[in-house]
């Protein structure tokens, strides 16, 4: 089991993000983005506002989470209205006058913004309301893990990698990308999660091509590479996995990209430390694949964060300055995706420690294939 | 097996779109929300934009979707880049002047739409681009389902009934909601689903008066109202349908909430007829459980559209004014929720047709208690 998550947890995340809010000149943040919520307060409904200020914060939910918010939610006033949440909020800001709110412009319609400023307007007494954009606030915030988030992500990867070895053995010629991308996520279940982080990918032979495929009715066949993408979610947070198998002995050119890839891997999780840009994780597994005659293989980026959100930040691709802090935890996969033949990739989900990086998805890369 | 989308439907498809655009003043639209790009082009990706013009569209996507995008897509050219989407096609609408531009500002971020402004005006040559919203141009034209559509709801709503005749003799005291939750998701992808269209609800006891509370580790007990809420998806369409057990021989109390609930839901089921406003059947349900003294505790709006989205257009809910048009699916759940007792809802995804309504989700309320 783990553990609960203490009210003092919430209490310092509150207030790391007061202390962000002031250089920016802002008192209140419009926190919209429901995985937020659940950071700031402990509340997990799917829908919902904070307004988050520098004594207090007001949480708006409609009826259906009144009793849920009130259960689960720390650190904030919680509303009911049966009202769209944009009427809710205007009415407390014309009633309070805060000057600047910020807003989270990375997650907030162009509809939404313009619903809350329309609403803040439609008042006879003289309010104005400045918005102002905050970008990636939050998720900078929650670059960094604390001890539970790295339990939870830690339990969630090794539930994904106990489910990958049990499953292991099904991955036969004649079985179905679906079928066993269902006993997986029946197994995280089973196994404490609350289900998939993503929908799993089992991506067979030309499939394994298109690195987004998802698990289609198609069955694996003797001589091809099949990718398997998983990832559990469990106490809110994500892991994020992925394995290559080759059904056979393998061909002298599977055996080639397989070694190619998972030692590009392998070299690049040996080198990630805190400080290192996103741009100079992504340049070692690039070069490393380029010594190979790879590079042009290698479609996407090096990796991302994972944490409540199975995608956050930081982001290790080209280009990507920001610099990964002690105690993010990132993926690293690269990838090779050959049209018509297929795909091979290699992924786990690594912890960047102060000593060095941990990886928290413990599967076995040894047997990747099966005769 | 269901049967492939013809070409020729998605062809209406953005015919139908070309002659909406035309009465807004717009050539161009940007489709920025996948599940929108897929009903126009056939490409299911999970990123993407496409840029949908009076004679032609451009479907912008990055590498790890290029193959699939090729294979996938119809009526789109398909550009592969590795830029951020707003430079892309901030590029193509410097050279090609379009004027006004439609976006989909129910969808796009605010920081989306200024990463677009800012791309086009950082350019030498003047070039104005007039953004318009749309709302929700795309929802609306996706309310009214066309008979390929009406096939994969009702496949997938066969398979969630299927999955819960099934479950139903397991849902018994001792029983973990998770385990049921799992099983109920390991089943429906055996069936041929993609998945769930959500974290399937199973919420025993006083959990039952949370409406949107998630399967937890919690056991059920003899004498308790247990919801599942569950949904398959399938080709892409969702099902969403709700059940209420009573586990033990029912009391008094727990037989005349599930019977005015289930009583309730029956008779706004059988008044629903294309040209009622949401509102008006909002009503039905409300007024009936109002003479059941019963209206204080349904405390969520009577339903919602389903099809590509598990929740979209229409609403039914209290000033709901949009009108239901024939061939539109919506659920219809009615339910009550008792702060520390539980909870009773029942839900079906119905088919408005042009005679009548029709139920896509044909699970027996019957056995509604085991003793």
């Amino acid at each position: 089991m783990i553990s609960e998550i203490p009210s003092s947890v919430f209490r310092d995340r509150r207030s790391r993000l007061r202390e962000r809010l002031e250089p920016l000149g802002l008192r209140f943040l419009l926190v919209s983005k429901p995985i937020d919520i659940y950071y700031l307060t402990g509340f997990r409904g799917s829908a919902g506002v904070l307004l988050f200020g520098p004594r207090q914060a007001c949480l708006w939910v409609d009826p259906r989470y009144t009793l849920q918010a009130r259960e689960q939610s720390q650190g904030a006033t919680v509303s009911e209205t049966r009202e769209p949440f944009s009427r809710a909020v205007a009415r407390w800001l014309r009633r309070h006058r805060p000057g600047v709110v910020g807003y989270q412009d990375e997650h907030l319609t162009c509809a939404e913004l313009g619903r809350l400023s329309h609403e803040v307007r439609a008042s006879k007494r003289h309010v104005v309301v400045r918005w102002r954009p905050v970008g990636f606030l939050l998720d900078e915030l929650r670059m960094v893990k604390d001890q539970w988030e790295v339990e939870r992500i830690r339990a969630a990867g090794e539930v994904t990698a106990q489910v990958f070895r049990e499953v292991l053995p099904q991955i036969q010629p004649g079985a179905r990308e679906c079928d066993l991308a269902a006993e997986i996520e029946y197994r995280m279940k089973c196994s404490g999660a609350e289900g998939p982080a993503f929908s799993t990918i089992v991506a067979s032979g030309p499939r394994g091509a298109w690195p987004h495929a998802r698990a289609s009715s198609r069955r694996l066949q003797r001589g091809e590479l099949v990718i398997l993408d998983l990832g559990a979610i469990l106490g809110g947070y994500a892991a994020d996995m992925t394995r290559t198998v080759y059904l056979g002995a393998p061909t002298r050119r599977a055996r080639q990209l397989y070694e190619s890839v998972a030692a590009a891997q392998r070299e690049t999780v040996q080198q990630l430390r805190a400080g290192m840009s996103g741009d100079q994780v992504d340049t070692v597994a690039r070069q490393f694949l380029a010594g190979c005659k790879l590079a042009d293989y290698f479609t996407h980026s090096t990796g991302h964060g994972v944490g409540l959100d199975v995608h956050e930040r930081p982001r290790l691709g080209r280009g990507e300055q920001a610099t990964l802090p002690a105690g993010s935890v990132v993926t690293v996969e690269p990838g090779v995706y050959i049209e018509g033949y297929g795909g091979v990739r290699i992924e786990d989900t690594v912890l960047v420690g102060e000593k060095g990086p941990e990886i928290l998805t413990p599967a076995s890369q040894e047997s990747w294939y099966t005769g």
